[in-house]
């Protein structure tokens, strides 16, 4: 996403050349396999200039060449197919308010092993990065040796101070100013200081590069989950903010004097299309929210009070649509399950409440990647400093992830 | 703001050597006047380099050479001063449901020249167009002989199509596709096509460049008029949209089945504190809003139902700070004689509802320009092509616009 189009070029050949390897190696990533002539096309670098590179990556372990897969187009020679390796991989961790899930993830954006399990009651952060190093001991137990841990992710439904992971705010998590990276560093060796990032921004991120939004310049994804939250793309850049905070959405002040939030606040929106206002609607019992997926899953028509929900989803997606004028908003987590029962509403009080001339442009959709959003950005984040310098990460990665995990 | 540091470099010498030219010449516009060595600092050029451009500029009459005006710092020869000449100018219109301000404003920034007059009842774009016309004959009556007209710029409070300023909507004006650029441009002759912009996001821009946000790279300009709109500036560019159509944040859904909106919705944000809610809370009859900043002025201490709109104006805005997190936060329009008188109110409000994280960063204060942050965003929109490409610009430029107003 941002990354590439806004980093520096070295000031010298060397500098130059690690930079086009980690260009290479993104789109590689990216496309999972593609055709030498279609990277020659998308750098603007010269033939030989490519296949230099792409040998580099694959003496690195991180690329291999192979016959084209597709049918050819056109006369000329046939190119050579570039596909991503996957011996350099990630750990993903998407932490909800209501379950943990970590993934192994290699290069090319393949998930080779997943773990689910619960939040530990009480949201201890310790107890939580305990629960989630044994999730990780879990998907590496078949990694294939030799095989090298590039970066660890973790996506986390709050505000992220991005210089160190420390959690300002995490209202569902009831966590303020908790130092989650460093507590989980502790567990997990020195291996790879672990990467947080908002929940919202990185499903947005995954579904710009791989789901509902890939081609799309302004998009937003919004992660229904206990909180609410918007990552927001605009122009292909990630909306920060000052400190990285944007996009605090289901804070935004919607019904004066209305319920209180988790935050302090009354009348945000969140308390209107959060979970527990979806749990409310269909009689899914408060301590059960951590399965009101498969509760929505078995409503076939909306009640009224689940269809009053679907209208002020509607409505909230107008101050949106006003305000951000997106191409694509992105339904996520629990709204995934909502939105088909509810469509008719949403749609009307978009129509009633955001302007023509944005709405005529906007396409509100389920992801692209069902339920992985959150997952699969937060391998993303992870592999971010392997595509800005494939040889130095590699130099640092963990050969032995079982060694370091049982630290 | 966004202009420079996304436009293109040219992939030849005489292409970037045109860049160059008028990147110095932004220079020199925005600050004024700056010494040499600044601008060899700012370019990243060497000095000599540096001098034929300035040397160049100076045969176009667009810029001069002084001796140093402020004291010298550190050792070495004193560097010579550019200043920019005011012998080329933009008109700059400001139009507002409620008022018209035109001026004639040289490079630099310096307004030499503005008219102000009504607005004509019933705000028929035809009626409108001839009364800006009439203002911009008065504009120019002692133009300097053998000065260049380089460009019309105007801000219009609605939604613009940027290539061809057609107005999508104005919904306080009434208009609805209206082709406002063409229907001013047929009646000031051929020489330079309007260009229009959203008069919020105009306000941002000025801000951005010579106001209350120099050197801060996430602001918001918010204009009160009789409509509410947000120009936003997020990492130093324009937040667009997928349309350009961001930024309308007066049509947020603020409360559920609130008072009627002119967009045709209930509850927009504008609704609570636009001109005629302000009207409203102070007594001010509505058929003199257009006189709302004098009833305003004559205001000492806020009665409790403008302390009401203050406590709005507080809620909202904690609605922008959680969802872009800007740095800064200017009120324009009518909001700068609000603010001031509801300070304690929009500060508690927007303690409340803001998030902890973003509202530490965030400044709430009034334009640097006072009321011209939309008249001088419209004077930068004009100036634009002529910063891209000085030499062209000039070749096109009007040298007698009063023939070409008298069409
Ligand atoms: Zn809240
Ligand atoms: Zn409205």
């Amino acid at each position: 996403m941002a990354t590439a189009g806004r980093s520096g070029i070295g000031t010298n050949q060397e500098d130059v050349r690690r930079h086009n390897l980690g260009t290479v190696l993104g789109h590689v990533h990216r496309a999972g396999r593609l055709s030498r002539a279609e990277l020659t096309a998308r750098m603007g670098l010269n033939r030989s200039t490519i296949a230099g590179l792409v040998t580099e990556l694959e003496s690195l372990g991180l690329a291999e060449q192979a016959k084209p897969s597709g049918a050819r187009i056109g006369a000329g020679r046939p190119s050579v197919d570039v596909k991503a390796r996957t011996g350099a991989y990630v750990l993903a961790v998407d932490l909800r308010v209501d379950g943990l899930t970590v993934a192994r993830v290699g290069l090319g954006g393949v998930v080779q092993a997943r773990a689910t399990g619960p939040v530990p009651a009480g949201h201890d952060p310790e107890t939580i990065a305990s629960s989630v190093v044994e999730l990780m001991r879990l998907v590496v137990k078949d990694v294939e040796p030799g095989s090298a841990l590039v970066g660890v992710g973790v996506g986390v439904p709050g505000i992220i101070r991005a210089e160190d992971g420390l959690v300002r705010l995490a209202p569902n998590l009831g966590w303020r100013d908790v130092p989650f990276a460093k507590i989980l560093a502790e567990r997990i060796g020195t291996f790879a200081v672990p990467v947080l990032g908002n929940d919202a921004d990185l499903g947005a991120l995954a579904e710009h590069l791989r789901g509902a939004g890939v081609g799309v310049e302004d998009l937003v994804y919004l992660s229904g989950e206990v909180g609410v939250g918007a990552g927001v793309i605009v122009s292909g850049h990630k909306l920060e903010g000052a400190g990285g905070y944007a996009g605090e959405i289901g804070h935004m002040p919607y019904v004066p004097q209305g319920k209180l939030c988790h935050c302090g606040a009354r009348g945000c929106w969140e308390t209107e299309i959060g979970a527990s206002a979806i749990a409310l609607a269909i009689g899914c019992p408060a301590e059960r929210v951590g399965a009101l997926g498969e509760y929505l899953e078995a409503v076939h028509e909306a009640p009224e009070d689940l269809r009053l929900v679907g209208r002020h989803l509607g409505r909230g997606l107008a101050g949106m649509v006003n305000m951000l004028n997106p191409r694509v908003i992105v339904l996520g987590g629990y709204l995934r399950s909502l939105f088909p029962l509810v469509h008719d509403d949403v749609e009307s009080e978009l129509a009633v409440h955001a302007l023509i001339a944005p709405r005529e442009l906007v396409r509100v959709t389920l992801p692209g990647l069902s339920g992985d959003s959150v997952l699969h950005g937060a391998a993303e984040l992870a592999f971010e400093p392997l595509l800005a310098d494939p040889v130095g990460r590699l130099a640092e990665a963990c050969l032995d992830v079982d060694a370091a995990l049982a630290v």
